[in-house]
């Protein structure tokens, strides 16, 4: 067992603070990494506040995971020692059921382990995530991570990145496609990012008109005020694709009618009230609504060196862990740009 | 013109009754045809009292209409005076958009011409549905139908037919496909036809067990009593599709949940309320929910050979013209097997 430093929520409604933990020994199927940096994400303060569901405490939340190799275990092939290492949104799954078998451990039909606020396979030992200094997980669920990119900018694409991917390849998104980024967020500035590299015309859209400059640095082609009435009548029946990643509040029927015919509005963001739809936004031009939930092993490590061949990483502020929660505040009121980032070294 | 009986709704409260107006001249494209039948549609009713919009007045309803023909224009090439012909949901279209060009009229990003409750493309003249005589259409909009099968019982092929078929084509549900069919009405029976044809494997779900046995009759496969805790929680994550044909309102996140990871619930019903559902129904499987809308012209014309081929027909109950409150007030309490065809011979 390693004794292990972190910060963690004692309960819903304490602040994160220091707490130390035991991580299990390095099984023969285990690697150990020691975590460098870790991002942070809007679902970690979900988590904490129960705003999902009832958590699992004490938490220590960070699902941005990346490091470098302390420990192998015996059968391990694909790590050793000193080689970095990555882990995202799970640490595990049942590995045997339909959708394991066609690497969507994403969708397990027993439920993947969630790399923090879940239980290990045994549906006891409860999961620590990487607001801390090193961590286990089976070789299976740790990707590998090139030497050639910024690190602390590469642990945001365990999960904004695989998010936003993932959807984009799924439904082919590319070259001869209009595809519309809703909200610049963590989630939002890798979507923009992919889709530029995979050819695709892509217009952000938000509320905020300050964020136009920003999105055309980050390679958008147009950029839509949805509250001017004008711009979104402009945009009407424009877009193939809406990659939505907003979790707050919004007006589905809006985002639905700047479809075209057979578009599609792919939700990546957890909303916590009900969405609303009418059944004519969809009827009357064969719409669809889809969801997609983050992405499986293998296409995390297609993401990752499709990353390294491209040059693409993530936008991030580096902070200590000791800021966490002034982080927060600042991420709730949508004042990152795009992802904070912990540097490990601080705690 | 030709002075043409009819049946209309005065104002948006008050019975239908007859009443006469007149078709326009027939013109060089135009083809009229007596109508022999003529289908009963859910939205007959949902127009005649303003559910979907406000309507013009008089209405005269009806969108599943059969016939002979007794006149054609100069230029009309592929009809000829005897010859059966039949009209759905549409009259007119732009005919020159993207998505008329690509047979998608029902899409035309001018508003195709509703056969009833619409404008001409002059945008000022009514147009007025098949509880009539006789009608004066297009040649473009007109379909072949084939003496092969019984014509009352052809007529609902040209809403309800099509309206199902369509996106079982476009979504290629066949063989291997696990298809549930959501409601057992004029759509829902057409559904678990077509479905069974395709090859689906074929599932009804109803809250009403007292449907079963009508729906293996059809050719269903399996049914699912959906008020019934066990027989949901058998069915979890079991279907490809669900063709949602219901407009009352519904439970989207419980009918989510029957999906496979990747499947997709379409929506042909309108529902008049909101729909409802929560993300993580649609993350937690890359679940979509879509809608699709009645179906192109020649895609119609598919529907019909494809219909003469096969035998395949709408279960139909006559009923003379004067009885139409009545036939509304059963099909309101969904007791109809499961389409009325009003007799025209009876007006």
């Amino acid at each position: 067992m390693t004794e292990t430093k972190a910060y963690a929520a004692q309960t819903p409604t304490t602040p994160l603070a220091p707490w130390t933990f035991e991580r299990r020994e390095v099984g023969p199927h285990d690697v150990q990494f020691d975590i460098l940096f870790c991002g942070v994400c809007h679902s970690d303060l979900s988590q904490i506040k129960n705003e999902w569901f009832p958590g699992i405490f004490p938490m220590v939340p960070g699902h941005e995971i990346v490091g470098r190799v302390v420990k192998v275990g015996d059968h391990v092939k694909n790590f050793k020692v000193g080689d970095l290492a990555g882990t995202g949104c799970m640490v595990d799954s049942c590995q045997v059921c339909e959708n394991c078998k066609q690497d969507l451990e994403q969708y397990c039909l027993e439920g993947n382990t969630g790399t923090y606020n879940s239980y290990e396979r045994d549906g006891k030992t409860p999961t620590y995530g990487g607001y801390s200094k090193t961590i286990v997980v089976r070789e299976e669920f740790v990707l590998h991570i090139s030497d050639k990119l910024d690190l602390a900018a590469v642990a945001p694409l365990l999960c904004a990145g695989i998010t936003t991917y993932s959807p984009l390849r799924h439904w082919k998104v590319g070259k001869g496609h209009k595809l519309a980024v809703l909200g610049l967020g963590g989630l939002g500035h890798m979507a923009v990012k992919f889709g530029v590299a995979f050819g695709a015309e892509v217009t952000v859209l938000s509320t905020s008109p300050k964020k136009e400059e920003d999105a055309k640095k980050l390679g958008a082609h147009h950029f839509v005020v949805t509250s001017d009435e004008a711009q979104v009548k402009a945009a009407l029946g424009s877009f193939d694709f809406i990659l939505d990643t907003v979790s707050a509040d919004h007006d589905f029927n809006m985002y639905l009618s700047l479809l075209k015919t057979n578009g599609t509005m792919i939700c990546v963001g957890v909303t916590l009230k009900p969405n609303e739809f009418s059944a004519f936004s969809l009827l009357g031009g064969r719409k669809s609504i889809a969801g997609s939930g983050i992405g499986g092993i293998a296409e995390t490590q297609e993401m990752l060196d499709y990353c390294a061949e491209n040059n693409i990483v993530s936008d991030i502020e580096m902070i200590d862990i000791k800021d966490i929660q002034s982080a927060y505040d600042r991420m709730v009121k949508g004042d990152v740009r795009y992802r904070f980032v912990i540097d490990l070294a601080t705690l």
